[in-house]
This record gives structure tokens, sequence and C-alpha cells, in this order.
């Protein structure tokens, strides 16, 4: 048994890809996604509730760092590209031993997670993408957590902050968290009210919907002159609904 | 007459904003927009012929710089922010003094041109975009007044590629530009073949040819596992059709 093979299995709901990523800092760019299952949160509008529900645990792959590794370079045929790690909450599996395997290929790895668990492998990441839940999640933020991401990840990954935004608290929310980190590349996103249910990949959409919510978010940022966070939809969602594997 | 008032008039097309960035590499990001009058080229599709076409001339209001600072800073109600110079090719205007006097109060400036007019004082932006045009636009590309525009802004603005994309002799002309500048960002950019007639701002727009035409940007890009390039559409076109002013 090599070592890899003895590693401690990864939990993951699906590898998909390239395809573009459809939301942050990162949004445009090819990517392979890994979206590991399991997570230490419920948000009310979570929309990949078929990696976070245990009640969809079963079809969760306990997938070994070589097999992943290995379907990540099937997928992207060699070339390297850059690699999601998402959930879920990614922060929970042990992912140290791909993104070192990766890397040494060429490949670069982006993480997102809400920042609630802190692992110093973030240190070795390319890109850190902490995405604090707002009030509407039903959620409250660990802010010592969240803290004790920024620490683990230091100087080595290029950090952004990401908040989905549905509602009035939501953007106060925002504003806060711009306030309590200046320095970071802050993200808005309007929330998606029509999310996929687990068993459902291509639910309907309101798009519409979704767009009114970009509206307003930018109005709403306007208003305030706040001008320094970025306001971007979940392109994907535009342009494939809540289609899944995209 | 103080030194301003003296300076050379800027013919403006329309300032508008703050709204955001619809396209490249500053996607999302609030930002005032000063679109210039006149251009050296006449792109097949071109989005914003009444910034172009020299009929529309009457339409372009010869401004000083102290003026068009004026209404920046009354749009932003004061508050530092992106301003984006477009056009029309905003490079044959003699634009200088405007970046020198916002970068004073904290502004910062991008430019977006198709690289066909070096100016020295692009090493002054805060963000250089350059927009070679490809064959569908019918205009031929100056290889050596692109390769001067880099040499002008030197180490000074982030530079980013961005390419219009319509069809495969389009793409193939940005695989060729990508190889040809290999360490700059390089954007994509599905074409609108329902771009506005200059007489009216808000003709319909086919966003689903729009939005077909992405999907088989991205489809084109990962069969070729062509992973660097950010692939975008234009967002304002999808938040606000053909809307002018948003």
């Amino acid at each position: 048994m090599t070592e890899l093979q003895s590693d401690a299995r990864i939990r993951v709901a699906e590898i998909f890809g390239p395809t573009i990523q459809g939301e942050g800092v990162l949004i445009g760019l090819p990517t392979v996604f890994v979206r590991t299952g399991g997570c230490d949160y419920r948000c009310s509008w979570c929309d990949s509730m078929h990696a976070v529900d245990p009640e969809f645990r079963a079809e969760w792959t306990p997938m070994t760092t070589a097999s992943i590794w290995s379907e990540v370079q099937r997928l992207s045929r060699r070339i390297p590209l850059m690699v999601s790690l998402s959930g879920g909450n990614p922060a929970i599996q042990p992912l140290a031993p791909l993104i070192a395997r990766g890397k040494t290929e060429g490949y670069r790895f982006a993480l997102e997670t809400q920042g609630s668990i802190a692992r110093d492998w973030f240190a070795d990441l390319d890109n850190l993408i902490l995405s604090p839940k707002p009030p509407s999640s039903g959620m409250e933020t660990d802010w010592a957590g969240l803290d004790a991401c920024l620490s683990a990840a230091g100087d080595g990954p290029q950090i952004a902050l990401k908040i989905v935004i549905f509602d009035e608290a939501d953007y106060r929310y925002a504003r806060h968290v711009g306030g309590r980190y200046p320095h970071l590349p802050l993200y808005l996103q309007p929330g998606n009210h029509t999310p996929p249910p687990p068993e459902a990949s291509d639910a309907p959409i309101d798009i519409d919907g979704v767009m009114n919510r970009m509206r307003w978010l930018i109005e709403r940022a306007v208003h305030d002159q706040w001008f320094t966070p970025h306001i971007l939809p979940q392109l994907h969602v535009l342009i494939w609904g809540n289609q899944r594997g995209v």
C-alpha cells in the first residue's frame, strides 16, 4: 500500500468540470470543482444541501487523495488549472495531501468556507474565500473562528470575503464585515431564494427574482456611497439555472 | 482664467454612474464612467456607436478637465471610487490632467482602449484594459501599436487584455493574442449581436443568443484545455439589457 493510499479518506459529494467559476473573486476562470460532503452549518437557503444534509451521506464517496487526484487529472487531461475545494465545509476534510500533490504539478487551489474551522494547511492554498453567513442563514458568525482562519492562512493565499445577501439585515451584516476587515477584498452576492432541493439538480430558478435582488443591491451600495465591494451574481445560475455539474 | 480652465477640451459623450463595471477584470466594482466621443475604429458590431460615429458629434460636449472632474465628484458625492475612461477610443483625448487631478483625491482610473494609440500617461493609470478587435469587427490589429501601449504603460497600471468573441475566427484570434502575451491576464467576452443603434439606448437585446454564445465559448475553451482566460459576459447587459447610463 502506498503512502497516498493510506491517507485518511475524504468524503466527496461530487467532482466536476472544467467549467467556469461562477462566483466571487475567481469568477469566469475555468475550474475543476471538488465538492466535499458534510458541514457544521445548516444555512436556511443552502444551495448545496446534497453536500450538507447527512440524509445524503450515503451519496458521499470516501475517497483517497490519490483517487481524487486521479479524477482531477482525468477531467483536466493533465493540464494544470484552478481546483476549487468547496462543500459543505471543506475545512472539515483532510485536504492537505491533495493540495500538496496538485501543487507539485502546477495546479492551483482555492478553498471556500464559512470560516468556522481553521486549518494550518490554509497557508498552502492559492486562494482562500471566506464566506461568513449573514442573518438570513439562521447561523451565528463565530468571529474568533473567522479570525483564526485568517491567522492560519497568513500570507500564503490571496484572501477574499464573500457575503450572500437576501435582505436589509444581510446588507447591514456585510457592511459590518467590510468595516471589520477593511483590507480584504469583499464580494457581495445576491442570494438565490429558489435553491435546488437536494434531490433535484435542475429545479426551476426565479432568475427575475435574483436579478431584482442584484439591482437592489447595486442601488443600495451606491446609495450609501459604499464603493469598495464587488457586486456579482452567481454567473453559473444565470447561464445554466440550478443544473448541477456545470 | 485658471490653469485648468485653459486645458484642451475633452469631447465627452456621457458621464454616468456610479454603477457596477459590467465587463472584464473589474467586473462588479462600483464605477463612474466617462465615455469620450470619437474613435479611430469602426467596428461592425460596436455597442457604443453614439460615441463613435461623427454623425453624433454634435452630442459630444467639449468639456474642460475641471468640469468633468466636477461632474465625477457630484456623482460620487466626493467619495473616491474607480473612474472608467472609455469611448470611443479615450486614448485620442487629453486625459492626463483629469487622471492627475483625480488621483490626488484618492480616485482610481481605468482606461479601456483597442490599443491603437499609445500615450505616455497610460503609466499613470491604475488599470489599463487593452481590447484589440477580432476579425468579426472588420478591423485590422496594429500589433506595433498594441506593443507601444504596453511599453507606454510600463509597470504603472495593472494591465489586462479583453477580447470580444463572436465566432470561431474570433476565438482563434483570441488564442493568438493569449499566445503573444502569455503573462497578461486575458478576458474573453461573448459578443452582443444585438447592440443598441446609436439613436436608441434601450433597443431589445437577444439575451438567449448572448448566453448561447457564452456557453459555446466555455465549451470551446474547455475542449481545447485552454484554462487560463477568464470567460465573462457583459453583466450590465444581463442586468439592464441595452439600456444606456446604468
